[in-house]
Protein backbone atom coordinates (compact mmCIF):
# COMPACT_ATOMS: atom_id res chain seq x y z
CA UNK A 1 0.00 0.00 0.00
CA UNK A 2 1.60 3.58 -1.41
CA UNK A 3 0.75 5.52 1.38
CA UNK A 4 3.76 7.91 1.36
CA UNK A 5 3.67 9.53 -2.11
CA UNK A 6 6.81 9.08 -3.78
CA UNK A 7 8.23 12.88 -3.80
CA UNK A 8 8.36 12.80 0.18
CA UNK A 9 10.14 9.39 0.24
CA UNK A 10 12.65 10.31 -2.45
CA UNK A 11 13.03 13.78 0.39
CA UNK A 12 13.13 11.37 3.23
CA UNK A 13 16.21 9.51 1.10
CA UNK A 14 18.30 12.23 0.59
CA UNK A 15 18.14 14.08 4.22
CA UNK A 16 19.12 11.12 5.12
CA UNK A 17 22.50 11.61 3.87
CA UNK A 18 22.89 14.53 5.66
CA UNK A 19 25.56 13.86 8.71
CA UNK A 20 23.43 12.90 12.07
CA UNK A 21 20.52 13.04 10.35
CA UNK A 22 18.78 9.24 10.76
CA UNK A 23 15.70 7.93 9.46
CA UNK A 24 13.33 9.68 11.46
CA UNK A 25 15.00 12.96 11.68
CA UNK A 26 14.46 12.57 8.11
CA UNK A 27 10.85 12.19 8.19
CA UNK A 28 10.42 15.13 10.61
CA UNK A 29 12.28 17.46 8.84
CA UNK A 30 10.78 16.15 5.45
CA UNK A 31 7.11 16.64 7.34
CA UNK A 32 7.92 19.87 8.67
CA UNK A 33 8.76 21.19 4.73
CA UNK A 34 5.65 19.44 3.54
CA UNK A 35 3.32 21.39 6.07
CA UNK A 36 5.05 24.79 5.13
CA UNK A 37 4.18 26.24 2.14
CA UNK A 38 5.72 25.22 -1.13
CA UNK A 39 7.46 28.73 -1.55
CA UNK A 40 9.48 28.18 2.01
CA UNK A 41 10.69 24.86 0.70
CA UNK A 42 11.74 26.66 -2.38
CA UNK A 43 14.14 28.76 -0.72
CA UNK A 44 15.92 26.14 0.58
CA UNK A 45 16.01 23.87 -2.11
CA UNK A 46 17.39 27.09 -4.26
CA UNK A 47 19.85 28.20 -0.85
CA UNK A 48 21.32 24.23 -1.39
CA UNK A 49 20.74 24.50 -5.50
CA UNK A 50 22.66 27.65 -5.88
CA UNK A 51 25.54 26.88 -3.33
CA UNK A 52 28.22 25.65 -5.49
CA UNK A 53 27.95 28.39 -8.31
CA UNK A 54 29.59 31.22 -8.04
CA UNK A 55 31.79 30.39 -4.93
CA UNK A 56 35.75 31.26 -6.04
CA UNK A 57 38.78 31.26 -4.46
CA UNK A 58 41.72 33.37 -3.43
CA UNK A 59 44.34 33.26 -6.05
CA UNK A 60 47.60 33.21 -3.70
CA UNK A 61 45.75 31.55 -0.52
CA UNK A 62 42.44 29.55 -1.77
CA UNK A 63 40.31 31.16 0.82
CA UNK A 64 36.53 31.31 -0.68
CA UNK A 65 37.00 34.91 -2.37
CA UNK A 66 34.32 36.56 -4.69
CA UNK A 67 37.65 38.76 -5.72
CA UNK A 68 41.10 37.74 -7.60
CA UNK A 69 42.76 38.12 -4.12
CA UNK A 70 40.82 37.93 -1.12
CA UNK A 71 40.26 40.66 1.91
CA UNK A 72 43.01 39.11 3.97
CA UNK A 73 45.53 38.70 0.99
CA UNK A 74 44.89 42.21 -0.14
CA UNK A 75 44.60 44.09 2.60
CA UNK A 76 47.92 46.19 4.42
CA UNK A 77 47.18 45.88 7.81
CA UNK A 78 48.29 42.04 8.03
CA UNK A 79 51.88 40.74 8.37
CA UNK A 80 52.88 39.18 5.13
CA UNK A 81 55.75 37.45 6.95
CA UNK A 82 53.39 34.65 8.40
CA UNK A 83 51.30 32.15 7.21
CA UNK A 84 48.89 29.93 8.49
CA UNK A 85 48.34 26.58 6.74
CA UNK A 86 44.27 25.31 7.10
CA UNK A 87 42.78 22.48 5.89
CA UNK A 88 39.44 24.18 5.17
CA UNK A 89 38.19 27.56 4.40
CA UNK A 90 35.97 27.59 7.34
CA UNK A 91 39.42 27.13 9.50
CA UNK A 92 40.17 30.31 9.17
CA UNK A 93 36.88 31.89 9.75
CA UNK A 94 37.89 30.05 12.65
CA UNK A 95 40.70 31.97 13.37
CA UNK A 96 39.57 35.12 12.41
CA UNK A 97 36.81 34.68 15.12
CA UNK A 98 39.68 34.68 17.72
CA UNK A 99 40.98 38.50 16.98
CA UNK A 100 44.09 37.15 17.98
CA UNK A 101 46.47 36.26 14.13
CA UNK A 102 47.12 39.12 12.14
CA UNK A 103 49.46 37.01 9.45
CA UNK A 104 48.19 35.58 5.89
CA UNK A 105 46.63 32.11 5.57
CA UNK A 106 46.80 29.03 2.99
CA UNK A 107 43.98 26.97 2.32
CA UNK A 108 45.40 23.27 1.70
CA UNK A 109 41.86 21.86 0.72
CA UNK A 110 42.03 19.02 3.11
CA UNK A 111 44.60 16.54 4.12
CA UNK A 112 46.32 13.62 3.15
CA UNK A 113 44.53 10.47 3.03
CA UNK A 114 45.51 7.81 1.27
CA UNK A 115 42.41 5.77 2.75
CA UNK A 116 40.12 8.27 1.12
CA UNK A 117 42.40 8.70 -2.24
CA UNK A 118 43.47 12.03 -1.38
CA UNK A 119 47.26 12.22 -1.77
CA UNK A 120 49.65 15.07 -1.15
CA UNK A 121 48.97 16.79 -5.15
CA UNK A 122 45.66 16.78 -4.77
CA UNK A 123 45.99 19.78 -2.25
CA UNK A 124 47.55 23.16 -2.18
CA UNK A 125 51.06 21.97 -1.45
CA UNK A 126 53.00 22.66 -4.43
CA UNK A 127 51.72 26.50 -4.51
CA UNK A 128 52.37 26.44 -0.96
CA UNK A 129 56.19 25.69 -1.31
CA UNK A 130 56.44 27.82 -3.96
CA UNK A 131 54.77 30.67 -2.16
CA UNK A 132 57.22 30.34 0.85
CA UNK A 133 60.03 30.48 -1.68
CA UNK A 134 58.93 32.95 -3.72
CA UNK A 135 58.46 35.21 -0.65
CA UNK A 136 59.88 36.99 2.64
CA UNK A 137 58.30 34.41 4.77
CA UNK A 138 60.11 34.12 8.34
CA UNK A 139 57.26 31.90 10.16
CA UNK A 140 54.83 29.28 8.63
CA UNK A 141 51.73 27.90 11.56
CA UNK A 142 50.74 24.63 10.53
CA UNK A 143 47.56 25.07 11.65
CA UNK A 144 45.80 21.54 10.60
CA UNK A 145 43.71 19.46 12.64
CA UNK A 146 45.03 17.83 15.78
CA UNK A 147 44.20 14.33 13.90
CA UNK A 148 46.17 11.28 12.45
CA UNK A 149 46.04 13.25 8.95
CA UNK A 150 46.40 16.39 9.91
CA UNK A 151 49.73 15.59 11.66
CA UNK A 152 51.38 13.84 8.90
CA UNK A 153 50.04 16.51 6.42
CA UNK A 154 51.83 18.67 8.74
CA UNK A 155 55.18 16.44 8.75
CA UNK A 156 55.13 16.07 5.08
CA UNK A 157 54.92 19.39 4.61
CA UNK A 158 57.91 20.26 7.21
CA UNK A 159 59.43 17.35 4.63
CA UNK A 160 58.98 19.24 1.80
CA UNK A 161 60.61 22.58 2.99
CA UNK A 162 63.79 20.95 3.62
CA UNK A 163 66.48 23.02 5.38
CA UNK A 164 65.42 26.97 6.08
CA UNK A 165 65.41 29.55 8.28
CA UNK A 166 62.03 29.86 8.32
CA UNK A 167 60.68 29.62 11.89
CA UNK A 168 58.16 26.58 11.58
CA UNK A 169 55.45 25.88 14.45
CA UNK A 170 51.98 24.23 14.87
CA UNK A 171 49.18 24.95 17.35
CA UNK A 172 50.06 24.40 20.84
CA UNK A 173 48.60 21.47 21.78
CA UNK A 174 45.73 22.95 23.75
CA UNK A 175 43.17 22.04 21.15
CA UNK A 176 41.76 18.79 22.65
CA UNK A 177 43.17 15.65 20.34
CA UNK A 178 40.78 14.05 17.72
CA UNK A 179 38.59 17.39 17.62
CA UNK A 180 37.89 19.77 14.98
CA UNK A 181 39.75 22.96 14.78
CA UNK A 182 36.55 24.38 13.42
CA UNK A 183 34.41 24.12 16.18
CA UNK A 184 37.40 25.19 18.74
CA UNK A 185 35.80 27.49 21.41
CA UNK A 186 37.90 30.60 21.13
CA UNK A 187 39.49 30.38 24.60
CA UNK A 188 41.10 26.84 23.69
CA UNK A 189 42.16 28.15 20.02
CA UNK A 190 43.94 31.92 21.61
CA UNK A 191 45.45 29.74 23.62
CA UNK A 192 46.93 27.29 21.11
CA UNK A 193 47.98 30.25 19.23
CA UNK A 194 50.03 31.90 22.11
CA UNK A 195 51.19 27.88 22.84
CA UNK A 196 52.50 27.64 19.38
CA UNK A 197 55.34 25.17 19.51
CA UNK A 198 58.52 24.55 17.14
CA UNK A 199 57.63 21.88 14.74
CA UNK B 1 35.93 41.04 6.41
CA UNK B 2 33.46 38.57 4.12
CA UNK B 3 34.98 35.39 4.37
CA UNK B 4 31.84 33.13 3.94
CA UNK B 5 30.65 33.46 0.53
CA UNK B 6 26.88 34.51 0.46
CA UNK B 7 25.82 31.41 -1.00
CA UNK B 8 26.67 29.47 2.16
CA UNK B 9 25.90 32.59 4.47
CA UNK B 10 21.78 32.13 2.85
CA UNK B 11 22.34 28.15 3.48
CA UNK B 12 23.03 28.30 6.78
CA UNK B 13 20.13 30.50 7.29
CA UNK B 14 17.40 28.86 5.26
CA UNK B 15 18.74 25.55 7.19
CA UNK B 16 18.13 27.11 10.92
CA UNK B 17 14.78 27.58 10.32
CA UNK B 18 14.59 23.87 10.43
CA UNK B 19 13.03 22.72 13.32
CA UNK B 20 15.68 21.67 16.00
CA UNK B 21 18.75 22.35 13.88
CA UNK B 22 20.75 25.29 15.79
CA UNK B 23 22.83 27.43 14.06
CA UNK B 24 26.01 24.91 14.53
CA UNK B 25 24.13 22.26 13.14
CA UNK B 26 23.23 24.48 10.21
CA UNK B 27 27.17 25.21 9.81
CA UNK B 28 28.10 21.66 9.99
CA UNK B 29 24.88 20.70 7.47
CA UNK B 30 26.51 23.71 4.55
CA UNK B 31 30.07 22.42 5.33
CA UNK B 32 28.95 18.80 4.60
CA UNK B 33 27.04 19.89 1.30
CA UNK B 34 29.68 22.60 0.34
CA UNK B 35 32.22 19.70 1.02
CA UNK B 36 30.41 17.22 -1.15
CA UNK B 37 30.05 17.21 -5.29
CA UNK B 38 27.52 19.73 -6.14
CA UNK B 39 25.60 16.86 -7.60
CA UNK B 40 24.96 15.32 -4.63
CA UNK B 41 23.78 18.46 -3.37
CA UNK B 42 21.13 19.39 -6.26
CA UNK B 43 19.87 15.76 -5.45
CA UNK B 44 18.60 17.33 -2.39
CA UNK B 45 17.92 20.71 -3.64
CA UNK B 46 15.18 19.17 -6.18
CA UNK B 47 13.70 16.51 -4.16
CA UNK B 48 13.16 19.68 -1.99
CA UNK B 49 11.63 22.13 -4.56
CA UNK B 50 9.54 18.99 -5.84
CA UNK B 51 8.17 18.22 -2.43
CA UNK B 52 4.76 19.83 -2.73
CA UNK B 53 4.41 19.32 -7.19
CA UNK B 54 2.51 15.99 -7.51
CA UNK B 55 1.24 15.85 -4.06
CA UNK B 56 -2.31 15.26 -4.14
CA UNK B 57 -5.29 13.89 -1.52
CA UNK B 58 -7.81 11.37 -1.64
CA UNK B 59 -11.55 12.79 -2.33
CA UNK B 60 -13.07 10.76 0.38
CA UNK B 61 -9.88 10.36 3.09
CA UNK B 62 -7.62 13.09 2.87
CA UNK B 63 -4.79 10.75 2.67
CA UNK B 64 -1.34 11.69 0.23
CA UNK B 65 -2.90 9.89 -2.77
CA UNK B 66 -1.72 9.98 -6.66
CA UNK B 67 -5.13 8.81 -7.61
CA UNK B 68 -9.09 10.32 -6.51
CA UNK B 69 -9.55 7.45 -4.44
CA UNK B 70 -6.51 6.33 -1.71
CA UNK B 71 -5.56 2.36 -2.15
CA UNK B 72 -7.24 2.15 1.70
CA UNK B 73 -10.78 3.76 0.27
CA UNK B 74 -10.66 1.44 -2.78
CA UNK B 75 -9.49 -1.80 -1.34
CA UNK B 76 -12.58 -4.10 -1.13
CA UNK B 77 -10.66 -5.50 2.02
CA UNK B 78 -11.22 -2.78 4.54
CA UNK B 79 -14.59 -2.77 7.39
CA UNK B 80 -15.65 -0.07 5.64
CA UNK B 81 -18.33 0.71 9.02
CA UNK B 82 -15.68 1.73 11.35
CA UNK B 83 -13.64 5.51 10.59
CA UNK B 84 -10.21 6.43 12.21
CA UNK B 85 -10.37 10.08 12.83
CA UNK B 86 -6.07 11.23 12.63
CA UNK B 87 -4.67 14.55 12.67
CA UNK B 88 -2.51 14.07 9.63
CA UNK B 89 -1.25 11.85 6.69
CA UNK B 90 1.62 10.55 9.07
CA UNK B 91 -1.01 9.46 11.61
CA UNK B 92 -2.51 7.28 8.78
CA UNK B 93 0.85 5.53 8.64
CA UNK B 94 1.99 4.84 11.91
CA UNK B 95 -1.73 3.06 12.66
CA UNK B 96 -1.17 1.05 9.34
CA UNK B 97 2.39 0.06 10.46
CA UNK B 98 0.69 -1.81 13.73
CA UNK B 99 -1.22 -4.20 11.25
CA UNK B 100 -3.63 -3.71 13.71
CA UNK B 101 -6.63 -1.70 12.13
CA UNK B 102 -8.77 -2.56 9.25
CA UNK B 103 -11.19 0.09 8.59
CA UNK B 104 -10.84 3.48 6.98
CA UNK B 105 -9.31 6.73 7.64
CA UNK B 106 -10.29 10.41 7.76
CA UNK B 107 -7.43 13.39 7.62
CA UNK B 108 -8.46 16.32 9.34
CA UNK B 109 -5.33 17.96 8.33
CA UNK B 110 -4.47 19.44 11.85
CA UNK B 111 -6.40 20.48 15.24
CA UNK B 112 -8.58 23.32 16.12
CA UNK B 113 -6.23 25.82 17.52
CA UNK B 114 -7.17 29.26 17.81
CA UNK B 115 -3.79 30.56 19.00
CA UNK B 116 -2.38 29.14 15.66
CA UNK B 117 -5.31 30.85 13.95
CA UNK B 118 -6.91 27.19 13.02
CA UNK B 119 -10.12 27.38 13.08
CA UNK B 120 -13.18 24.21 12.74
CA UNK B 121 -13.93 25.35 9.19
CA UNK B 122 -9.95 24.96 8.06
CA UNK B 123 -10.44 21.43 8.85
CA UNK B 124 -12.05 18.68 6.94
CA UNK B 125 -14.44 18.45 9.94
CA UNK B 126 -17.55 19.12 7.63
CA UNK B 127 -16.52 16.72 4.88
CA UNK B 128 -16.30 14.45 8.36
CA UNK B 129 -19.62 14.71 9.22
CA UNK B 130 -21.08 14.78 5.41
CA UNK B 131 -19.44 11.31 4.90
CA UNK B 132 -20.56 10.11 8.33
CA UNK B 133 -24.11 10.80 7.76
CA UNK B 134 -24.58 9.64 4.16
CA UNK B 135 -22.78 6.11 4.59
CA UNK B 136 -23.19 2.92 6.99
CA UNK B 137 -20.67 3.75 9.57
CA UNK B 138 -20.99 1.98 13.31
CA UNK B 139 -18.25 3.59 14.99
CA UNK B 140 -15.69 6.67 14.89
CA UNK B 141 -12.72 6.14 16.40
CA UNK B 142 -11.55 9.81 17.41
CA UNK B 143 -7.52 9.24 16.84
CA UNK B 144 -6.31 13.00 17.27
CA UNK B 145 -3.21 13.22 19.44
CA UNK B 146 -3.38 13.18 23.43
CA UNK B 147 -2.28 16.53 23.66
CA UNK B 148 -5.03 19.95 24.25
CA UNK B 149 -5.97 20.33 20.81
CA UNK B 150 -6.36 17.15 19.86
CA UNK B 151 -8.79 16.66 22.86
CA UNK B 152 -10.56 19.45 22.06
CA UNK B 153 -10.64 18.92 18.75
CA UNK B 154 -12.22 15.59 19.02
CA UNK B 155 -14.46 17.36 21.98
CA UNK B 156 -15.33 19.48 19.20
CA UNK B 157 -16.16 16.86 16.92
CA UNK B 158 -17.80 14.93 19.18
CA UNK B 159 -20.30 17.78 19.55
CA UNK B 160 -21.05 18.22 15.83
CA UNK B 161 -22.57 14.61 15.47
CA UNK B 162 -25.17 15.27 17.91
CA UNK B 163 -26.88 12.04 18.88
CA UNK B 164 -26.52 9.50 17.09
CA UNK B 165 -26.40 5.90 17.03
CA UNK B 166 -22.90 5.48 16.19
CA UNK B 167 -20.46 4.26 18.38
CA UNK B 168 -17.89 7.20 19.66
CA UNK B 169 -14.38 5.92 21.02
CA UNK B 170 -11.02 7.26 21.51
CA UNK B 171 -7.24 5.90 21.60
CA UNK B 172 -7.13 3.96 25.45
CA UNK B 173 -4.76 6.54 27.04
CA UNK B 174 -2.16 4.80 29.65
CA UNK B 175 1.53 3.82 30.30
CA UNK B 176 3.90 3.30 26.97
CA UNK B 177 4.32 -0.10 26.50
CA UNK B 178 8.38 0.12 27.24
CA UNK B 179 8.06 2.88 29.50
CA UNK B 180 9.12 3.80 32.92
CA UNK B 181 5.91 3.86 36.09
CA UNK B 182 8.52 5.83 38.03
CA UNK B 183 8.94 8.29 34.69
CA UNK B 184 5.32 8.58 33.24
CA UNK B 185 3.79 12.50 34.17
CA UNK B 186 1.21 12.42 36.62
CA UNK B 187 -1.59 13.08 33.82
CA UNK B 188 -0.89 9.76 31.81
CA UNK B 189 -0.58 7.37 35.45
CA UNK B 190 -4.22 8.78 36.38
CA UNK B 191 -5.56 8.26 32.86
CA UNK B 192 -3.85 4.70 33.28
CA UNK B 193 -5.50 3.79 36.97
CA UNK B 194 -8.85 5.32 35.06
CA UNK B 195 -8.55 3.17 32.92
CA UNK B 196 -7.32 0.15 34.27
CA UNK B 197 -8.17 -3.26 32.26
CA UNK B 198 -9.13 -6.67 33.58
CA UNK B 199 -5.65 -9.25 33.83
Amino acid sequence: MQLIPSSVERLIVELGRLPSVGPKTAERLAIFMLKNDSSRARLLGDAINELHTGISHCKQCYIFSETQLCDVCSSSNRDTHIIAVVEEPFDVIAIENTGHYNGLYHVLGGVISPLDGISADKLEIKSLIKRIHESNITEIILATNPSVEGESTGMYIRQQLGETDIRITRLARGLPVGGDLEYADQVTLKRAIDGREAF
